[in-house]
């Protein structure tokens, strides 16, 4: 398709908002998930400090958000100034395809020439100026016929998350940094991490993706072809009396399957993505380690406060986060992790942050699925 | 005063239930304090456990009840079997002395020849026939015309109690054990305590009194003859029409102090206080350290658990005390105290256990009261 518009005019954000984050339980819960809570005491929920940071991009009619039907009314007193139009609602968790494949068929249906660009609604970014730099350069690159990722460069051998390979600069005018992908690396080991960090060429993903819906869908025919015609069936009834039938009987048999599988690594073995490494600070708030080095208010010594307990602590550090108004008080305890909500109360240690996930499975197991 | 009276049947148990216990916040307060909650997981309270250990010794009839007005209700709805005749309300906290010498003087109108027992309503003890034998043989010296002490062999040098040091034998008829006391010194430093362990000749001062009621106000005229006088002519009012007004307007008056002071040491120094060594195990629950000790129910692996908390405890020990129904999680935390009430939640390890009391200084002078 030929199209004459500005490559930024064609332009749309998607927010897909979803995940429960089980490392952060019990803050985060499947009613309440990350998305909904400020971690960072900005003073606002991940979500809007999301969508506040992509409202400058293409303003805020062009941002469209996709989430679970049972966060509908919480979304929507979020973001005061999100249109019903802008908003589709997932019967059921489908993973990340389903949800950015429908957003942008909705668009495309509607501006055959739509750029999307998808970025997760529970990420930490600083800076910016330098987010909308870089997103502004991936939609040039994207114009070109990419699908354009945003690469975070590693500070350290992390195994949590899966890695760009890097290749030859592409030498798109306005976006001089923009590289080939040769190819996207699942989650390393250690040692295979400590390589891809020393190589240089190893990028973290960090799931944010660009490119024009046609192509991002012509992909996805070619890899997924049942889901890619269930999605188009979908978004071909969205805007028309039919949408809830349409839903109810479609969505329930969409394959679940990661964008990264269905589109992201099939479209680099066909030379088709690009990658441009941020300027920006990125953080995914994996868990409340990571929430305890972002804290930058309510600090008192060593203790990062989150939430508006009432807080006496002796000598301690660590993390506090209150959902509730009760008087916590910290003695003699180092690196801890103290999470008070209503109906739950976890304890444990900056070392073990990452043990909250399977405390959650065993929750489940165990028939304690109320406070889950 | 002569007496035909067998010495067991002049015998009357008195239980002074005071004191907030500090160290226990935030599961003892003001409101709520220590000997009323269940902290052995005997599903009883303290209380409860000391009026149970008392009664075989001189039946239900005949022990009486020292506590503060404010716990009048939650006493009588603890001990069903307590008359009002033998329940004794103070209107403010007066330390010791004022207790035990007023119930000791009330008594002593109803029966001159009255031999009065002390024990506090907050202490564990456990082999109830040994503490039953002890108190038979503590009477029988009592009645010879001493006050007689229990003496607690130590099992390590404490500085958290005052120690009696003791002397030869009494040589009393079935009391075999019972020794003169040479005198009672305060809590020591480290130094000290290990010398009066080595020594052989030291107990623990566990505060168990037991002497002719007579014997022990006659010691309080000569110390403190003031407040002697002020106990006498309350105590001469009570059984009339005219308690209340004598108690409000003498209580306010009443010197507080220590009947360590006011009665043991200056008795000891007249030669006229005995004791005899414990042969029953006693704890007096001094914080959450002693109490993980103490709890053998509820044990999940290393940690104690006390209340009815849904617990979830991956690789943690210590002790969780729970007054709520949360779901409380653990993870990978060592030595942990945890204390879970509605309004209040502490978190500190078996180390800082001591410190509870000075958190609770601090709260004081921050303005927290409603919490303590």
């Amino acid at each position: 398709m030929t199209t004459q518009r500005d490559p930024l005019d064609r332009f749309f954000s998607i927010i897909p908002a979803g995940g429960i984050g089980s490392r952060l339980w019990p803050l985060s819960r499947a009613s309440a998930p990350k998305f909904l809570h400020d971690l960072t005491g900005s003073g606002q929920t991940l979500l809007q400090d999301t969508w506040d940071r992509l409202t400058p991009i293409a303003g805020k009619e062009r941002i469209l958000v996709v989430t679970g039907k049972v966060h509908k009314s919480a979304v929507l007193e979020q973001i005061e100034d999100l249109s019903t139009d802008n908003l589709v609602l997932e019967l059921s968790p489908k993973d990340s395809t389903a949800a950015i494949a429908l957003a942008a068929a909705i668009l495309m249906n509607r501006e055959p020439d739509v750029i999307v660009g998808s970025f997760a609604a529970d990420h930490v970014i600083t800076e910016d100026e330098q987010f909308h730099k870089t997103v502004r350069e991936a939609v040039l690159v994207a114009a070109t016929g990419k699908i354009v990722t945003i690469g975070i460069e590693p500070t350290e051998p992390s195994v949590g998350f899966g890695y760009i390979k890097s290749g030859d600069e592409l030498g798109v005018t306005g976006a001089p940094e923009a590289r080939h992908v040769i190819k996207f690396v699942e989650k390393p080991n250690i040692a295979k991490a400590r390589k891809y960090v020393d190589s240089g060429q190893y990028l973290w993903n960090a799931g944010m993706f660009i490119a024009p819906a046609a192509l991002l869908l012509e992909q996805l025919a070619k890899s997924e072809p049942a889901l890619h015609a269930s999605i188009m069936e979908l978004a071909a009834e969205w805007d028309t009396d039919n949408r809830k039938a349409a839903i109810e009987k479609i969505w329930p048999t969409l394959k679940k399957v990661a964008i990264d599988y269905s589109v992201a690594e099939p479209a680099a073995a066909a030379g088709l993505v690009a990658v441009i490494p941020a300027s920006f600070s990125w953080h995914d708030v994996g868990d409340f380690a990571a929430i305890a080095e972002l804290q930058s208010q309510g600090r008192r010594g060593n203790l990062a406060v989150l939430g508006n307990a009432k807080v006496l602590a002796d000598s301690s550090s660590g993390i506090l986060v209150s959902d509730t108004d009760r008087l916590i008080a910290l003695i003699g305890v180092e690196d801890i992790i103290v999470v008070d909500t209503p109906d739950a109360l976890l304890v444990t240690t900056k070392e073990h942050a990452q043990r909250v996930k399977s405390l959650v499975d065993a929750l489940k197991a165990t028939g304690h699925s109320d406070v889950l």
